[in-house]
């Protein structure tokens, strides 16, 4: 099977355009996927010319019958907000109908799409309302290094309030699902990291390690999930205890992915489990401050596309 | 100049005296320095005998004078806290009284020093007390990598509250200061990263970036402090931006620990800086499920040595 991968440009003013083209332009990748690029043509194309790159015969599913959009470099624009929601609806609608295998989604511009009317924090969130997913978890991945995150882009101050044993047990069944129908771990385990430093050193850091995470841990138990923890975060980067779990879930964004990103080195792939579609994403934001100038890395949106391609088979069977 | 270093046993039921008899056991080290060992003579030999290790001509200090105290392999003792502690005292009022030029740390246990009746956190607090210092920060050193924290073993829940601008100052004063008298950077530049994920987003995720950090920085600049930030830290650690300043300053612990130790991988060493005196130790803990087996790695501890021997060498101009 041949997956058929629906490619978002992102914000045009951005280096979406530009890290897709690089990543269509991959032979090894062309052989293991078919690609649709999903976006405005002209925006395309001024990415192309300025950059001397080719989309060659990759085709193109039009988000905006018509319109010459004209790519401002660098800047957050309504049009730009516009466009790139325009793909993410277009492609998301296309995987839900069968039409394509597995979307990955090049980086919008969370104030450019606010210009544009839009009020959703991110693609993750947008993509669980549209695909009306029962629970979702934003997912970091680098070869065997997977971490999810219980609470994603909330304030440090409003952390320890939504560590629940009920969203923690959630996320750890999302995760569950996704290594067994994803990645093709039978029976996986999921290491848990404390909430506090330490992981409250016996309560005397901070109680929820004892009153939230246990019994959320005991629970997860209770329904077969092979779970582990609660671990201090620094000790557990620190020791690579990563290697002998199959994923990690942290608690809250820093947590799970500054140590990620100091290991991923540019090369992880953000994937949202739990979607009854399959979408991926590089770990990079728009690049405005180097857009046109032919300098973005490609690497991570090419992982995020092998990525989409391996669970887009396994999920076929 | 060969400085005098006194190194702590640390907890007596632990790998402390382990990796400190393999430290003292480094050629290298003995050429760049001269060695005390601060604790009880029979833990040292009992350590010795079982791990097939010798001490050498390296002079002890004895802190329990006539104790015979007995080795409870991997246990938390109130007799484990009480040498551990009095080693610590010892060294630093040696320190103090310029009997010696450093003091290396092994680690203890909060547990047992609880126990023997101690109400410290740990070394860096009880360090800064007994030494008087006007203030002080725990920082995290591997090469050219520095972590300071404003908040060290505080509960989550706590974070953004401590987190003030007057704690953000002070920290930057004395991690300056730390990199020109101990690391002979003349003129240092400090990034420092936001309390809330991707650095509050303009304000979106949080907004003590902006009502926090910013004056903090402003104010810090007004001083002549060189400073930059604040960073969102995922991105901060993922596109390795700490190549470009002298050191980091980490809003709290796991956001600034959990990417040092990933990068460190083992060979971190732990300076509490703005300390009258000079005092490094190894960035692992006391290791009771592997104390006696002689599996601990020395790497930290020696790094340990290497960073006091160098500050020390330096403070003395």
């Amino acid at each position: 099977m041949k997956p058929r991968i629906a490619l978002t440009l992102g914000d045009p003013n951005g280096i979406g355009p530009e890290v897709v083209l690089k990543t269509i332009a991959d032979d090894a990748l062309r052989e293991a996927a078919e690609f649709v690029i999903v976006g405005n043509e002209p925006v395309l194309r001024q990415h192309a010319e300025r950059l001397g790159l080719d989309a060659g015969e990759v085709a193109v599913w039009e988000v905006a019958p018509g319109v010459e959009a004209e790519v401002a470099w660098g800047e957050t624009t309504a049009m730009g907000g516009r466009l790139a929601m325009r793909a993410v609806e277009r492609a998301a609608d296309a995987c839900l109908a069968g039409e394509a295998d597995a979307m990955v989604t090049a980086p919008i511009s969370k104030e450019a799409i606010a210009l544009a009317g839009y009020r959703t924090p991110g693609h993750t969130e947008f993509l669980a309302e549209r695909t009306r997913a029962e629970g979702y978890t934003m997912m970091l991945v680098r070869g065997g290094l997977r971490v999810g995150l219980v609470t994603t882009h909330l304030p440090v101050r409003a952390v320890a309030d939504a560590v629940t044993e009920e969203a923690v047990l959630d996320k750890l069944r999302i995760i569950h699902a996704a290594l067994r129908s994803d990645f093709g771990i039978e029976r996986p385990t999921v290491a848990v990291l404390g909430l506090n430093p330490h992981a409250g050193d016996g309560g005397v850091i901070g109680t929820e390690e004892i009153d939230v995470l246990a019994p959320a841990l005991e629970a997860a138990r209770a329904e077969g999930l092979g779970v582990a923890g609660p671990f201090p975060a620094d000790a557990f980067f620190g020791r690579k205890s990563y290697e002998r779990h199959d994923a990690v879930l942290a608690m809250y964004h820093d947590q799970g992915l500054a140590p990620f990103k100091a290991l991923a080195m540019g090369g992880g792939v953000n994937v949202t489990a739990g979607l009854p579609i399959v979408r991926t994403s590089p770990d990079h934001g728009t690049g405005f401050d180097i857009a046109g100038q032919g300098r973005a890395d490609a690497a991570s949106c090419r992982e995020a596309v092998r990525l989409a391609a391996e669970i887009a088979r396994r999920r076929a069977g």
